[in-house]
């Protein structure tokens, strides 16, 4: 139960500070702010409540430990659960704050959505950079890891990638970021929503076979 | 003694690094700059006097570590003497360097302060935001954390919601942080000042509350 | 195998955050924000292949490593394969995200580039910082260092680099990094690859000196 | 002899990364990835070379480490000459790839420089800021400090010192790193020079004074 108390609280705080920071910081802080706000949002938690959980807050991750063998199918489901309604309950105290439920940093692609990439830049982006994502969290929290690090590492990698990929998508990588923004903002954030479930949980899994085969650590 | 000289240095170098940011820095650095002075403040501090007095250099930190059992409250009483008293001498450095107590980095809401967000904007992004950074603090620093990483997990966690939170109300989530710029600088600031000793003491405490409960840790 | 494995996708994923930030963020997260992408990318890898390979991803560290004596030549040309080739294959990924391969993140100076420095800045530069980024790498997993803490300090290290000499060079400080972008952009980008194979495998080997002669370990 | 010529690489590599930055990088960066630049430069030497000299690259560092009873004054003596000699070097380097010695990142105030403040604000800067600086490095890598994590905290209070300060005197803190450029550029850096002398070593003896009188420290 605690775990699933740690994953619920960790996901809306993932949303509140990531998409709080796009929605609320916006142009003040530019995307480079955004970027640092969604990674060290990881920071925060890994070493908040990480502890408990182990801080996955995210469904691909949570695949992806669940394929390198790591995790029960069971107690998988049970994280999904707690992350997409913590990932709404955040989007929900951000509507509050913001007064408005018309942008809650959703992700998106194509016309009138930032760099307005097409569907498939957006696709093969979701699926390679979730995968490099899951190789970190895989790679950093393994038997032969230094630790105490794994935190820092991922949360960086999560900057990282969203200095990458907010032109493109909004970046995702997880499939609860996106879902509770699009649940209440609705529209094409809602319409575009299975790229951002699909390709997230693929490349999870795409990641974690790399474990799985012993490709990536002894 | 030596952990009030500690707490007393501590919040005057969070307000010489945060609110000096925002004043000396101001455009030049943006406001990711200065949400980087303020988290990397408190990195400065966790290392350089946390091992004197664990660097709350917050009175709802030490509200928060007392309502966790860890604290007595009467050592919390004077680590919030010597927190407001640090504040106050940071603000009056930094306000000589300034030449001017007009600009200090004080906090506010309503018309006229940057994004000119209503009370109850501002009332809820500081009791939520004060319960997560509490949250992290108190996760980061128990039994189960990893030794020496929670400086950096607690300061990056502290940028990250100036990232989102600035442009609401120039972010406390520290009383002290907000009574020393307040004092000197008065007008606006000091009228609004009730706001940010009252809303972060309650989300300090509603932060621990998961902590008292056993919710977030065993 | 594994080793091998670990050197190409790492240095892929190198290309795919640094470059890519550069070709899809761009503006938008400006140099600081590339600089960061291309740093937090070897936190990333240190931490999510290191314990696997060590985490070179890159020529100029491979002949640092052979140099001070702590890798046999023939690993050295197996891991350069593999690193020209993860190069590549990330350059590749990015084409085919970004839809073109006219930009790519290729290095290089003269009339039209950056900062349109002339031939010898750009030589300097590169084996200059080349130079001292072997040299971090060299000290700070040696006998005597903090374990763990390497691939925060180097990945960091990257970042303060590129915001020295993106104007300059756009930086390479890694033939390989230079190699695969060049590859598919052609053009100018190719002509000048030389000295970006050149110059950091000298300011590798020059960094490596210092530790193959003992003046800074012991 | 190693650990001179440690202190001889380490400061002018922090005049090449963070005077470097301010030249090279320039508008391209910012003040907030030029106050990134010298701190990371710090983070890089700290782990490069620190396992060698302990990184002071500052002559007021050495002066507190000095002073709170680490270190002998003929020790002292011998690490000012390498650093003043190293953060020379640095700033000759750079001039060759600048292709100039007007624009080394000399420090400065009054009219025409930066934020144009007066005297006494740039001399109060510079003794707090020190002093501050030296409170953290001694903490930090004092006996009860965490293992390891001295060299991040101080690069990174750097980082925050310069979002502070660089408006204000281009921030000093360290006689050295003023020094180098302030030789080769004249002028006026020259002329203003002793008080980037004077203040940062009577701000080391200060932030050493908490130390020496066991007021920050058992």
């Amino acid at each position: 139960m605690k775990k699933l108390v740690a994953e619920f609280v960790g996901t809306a705080v993932l949303v509140l500070f990531g998409c709080g920071a796009a929605v609320l910081g916006g142009d003040s802080i530019g995307q480079t702010g955004i970027a640092f706000a969604f990674g060290l949002a990881i920071v925060a938690m890994a070493y908040g409540i990480g502890p408990v959980s182990g801080c996955h807050v995210n469904p691909a991750v949570s695949l992806g430990v669940f394929i390198s063998g790591r995790m029960s199918a069971g107690e998988m489901i049970r994280y999904w659960i707690a992350q997409f309604a913590g990932a709404l309950a955040g989007a929900a105290i951000l509507a509050v704050i913001a007064g408005s439920t018309a942008n809650l940093g959703q992700n998106g692609w194509g016309p009138g959505y930032l760099g307005e990439y097409a569907l498939p830049a957006a696709l093969i982006f979701e699926v390679v950079f979730t995968a490099i994502f899951v190789v970190v969290i895989l790679g950093s929290t393994g038997k032969a890891a230094a630790a105490g690090f794994a935190g820092l590492a991922i949360g960086l990698t999560l900057t990282a990638i969203h200095l990458v990929g907010i032109q493109v998508t909004g970046v995702s990588v997880n499939p609860a970021r996106s879902f509770g923004p699009a649940l209440l903002a609705g529209g094409q954030a809602l319409s575009q929503l299975w790229l951002f479930i699909v390709a997230p949980l693929a490349g999870g899994l795409l990641g974690a076979l790399f474990f799985r085969f012993k490709l990536l650590e002894d």
